[in-house]
């Protein structure tokens, strides 16, 4: 008997127990509790049969829960990344399922309990979300359930993940200025040692360098990443002797403060001075004056494509071997009124 | 026998079931298949013991499932509430409990889809929030179920509710100005029919009156509520022979269009000009120099209020009659640095 011939059929009949739980011992489905002893009896049986207990058996479940579980870090309860629900909903929502969405404040007890929580519940997977582009680990809870990473990455190489792509974004940035003429750019930088604040810059300097701007020509400063964050690094940096022309802030907010920098040295923007932004966060790019030009995180494309590949997994037949993919999605640049080209 | 004295247990026994399914049927637990044959027995020997089945007889069921829902309609994807669902979590999780949130995107159809899916998941309760204050209508799916409505009202009497105290928000934001001393004071006002618009402007005009500013120096004028909104009717309201010194935005997104039209007017704020906002939004009130006075929405606290009200419906011995509270929750003021006496 070859192993593609032994069904779970064989198992269940081998080990005296229903499909069902040959099923839930194999798929190590939550929120059964099944005794220990069958359950070394339906291992001990497959192993016989040299049945292969492999990651997709889940999907064995007789049905479907028509839900998926966001677990997210804060997404839902800060204003930056909610677009990301919305796009995982969309998705969700055409496969006739809901979306549930728990919040863990970055506590692991907590994050526990909701994962446990959700699987208990039968969700047919799980999008693990974070606000801001980082490394996660991926909790043991949800081994071996469908899951995909959502706005960050993970190390394991079992797991897809999809983040913005963050060193695009900061070449395209440079670009925005460049074509505009200047020549003598400046970045205000993220102080804080995280993927966006070293790929942002790698892009933006890559860009300047390819416009064949000399590197002393680039200058980058840090600061906090809130809106009073650029403030300080701005008045030096538009202090400077040669004082750059075209400025890329590393959010919104701290595009915020290099607005109120410049007032404050008479600076006019866009006359005196170009700045980019990156989130394109409404309130802040529409409530400037000049309207700020800057680059949209892909929060809603993110969620769709998280959605899409969770359901590849979902979807995928029993046997088959789970997709992992992974994707940085492109940051458009969304442009205003704030980059002209520079002073004579 | 007295009413008093049936018990769940004697139903069971004259319609020959089992106390769950008396349970599941007068309670009228969703997801579970009874027969309608079965139902209709259990309802007859319910009727003929004189057994009541009220409205909080679902803590019959045997044990909880520790968690509750948060159906809200776009809480989780805007960056004007998210608090609420803090501040809901922070109490549930004193409960051992997890908190589920869904998105209805203002879908009827998949706001029942969802409501139905927490429902089957057996929470233990529902918040039923908006993301902004107005009057909803509970859905019928939610009767009979312990629920308390979120940053709204509902006219359904046996039905709690907390909103932000709108009227004394506006009394409160007069207040501010009327006590550093103006006297000719303005209102840009959300020009849409909604509580907070109507309230927030009557305890403004009454702080006003209590001040003895004299009705025709207070000027309201309309726009939409965004970062636009309040440009045209500010420069219109700030043009005037005898302008107002200190203006009251309906929302922080309005006050920054206030500080546009301002410096546009060469009005210096505060040294000319006075501005309060409401929201709190620490994006703009942060990020505007000088920094913007306005008034906190309780979101959290909210949260925190309507978690605590829902678990008094949960922990209600059966039988006992379900709490109906309604509560209008302060707004504080946060003072920063755009008020202060008015020019001479």
């Amino acid at each position: 008997m070859t192993q593609s011939r032994v069904t779970i059929r064989d198992v269940a009949a081998a080990a005296g127990v229903s499909i069902t739980t040959v099923s839930h011992v194999l798929t190590n489905a939550s929120g059964k509790r099944i005794a220990a002893e069958t359950r070394s009896r339906v291992h001990r049986a497959a192993d016989e049969l040299g049945y292969a207990a492999n990651p997709v058996a889940r999907t064995l479940r007789t049905r479907r829960s028509q839900s998926v579980g966001l677990v997210g870090d804060e997404i839902a309860t800060t204003p930056f990344a909610g677009k990301i629900i919305l796009g995982a909903q969309d998705v969700v929502r055409t496969h006739d399922a809901v979306l549930l969405v728990t919040n863990t404040a970055y506590d692991v007890e907590l994050e526990q309990r909701e994962i446990r929580a959700l699987l208990d519940r039968r969700v047919d997977g799980v999008l693990y979300a974070a606000m801001y582009h980082r490394v996660v680990a991926v909790p043991p809870e949800l081994r071996g359930e469908p899951v995909v990473v959502l706005n960050a990455r993970t190390e394991d190489p079992t797991v897809s993940w999809v983040v913005p792509d963050e060193y695009t974004g900061g070449w395209d940035a440079a670009d925005v200025l460049v074509r505009a003429g200047h020549r003598v750019l400046g970045m205000i930088n993220d102080e804080d040692d995280i993927p966006a604040s070293h790929l942002r810059e790698a892009g933006f300097r890559a860009r300047c360098a390819a416009a064949a701007v000399p590197d002393a020509d680039v200058t980058v400063m840090f600061g906090a990443p809130n809106t009073d964050g650029a403030f300080e690094p701005a008045i030096r940096m538009l202090s400077q002797g040669e004082r750059p022309t075209g400025v890329f802030a590393f959010n919104d907010r701290m595009a915020m403060s290099v607005y109120r920098a410049a007032a404050m040295l008479g600076l006019r923007i866009p006359t005196d001075l170009s700045v980019v932004g990156f989130d394109n966060l409404e309130i802040i790019t529409e409530g400037l004056y000049p309207g700020l030009t800057s680059l949209t995180l892909p929060h809603y494309e993110m969620g769709a494509w998280a959605a899409e590949q969770l359901y590849a997994q979902i979807d995928a037949p029993a046997g088959a071997p789970v997709p992992v993919r992974t994707a940085k999605l492109r940051c458009p640049v969304v442009h205003r009124a704030s980059v002209t080209s520079p002073p004579r």
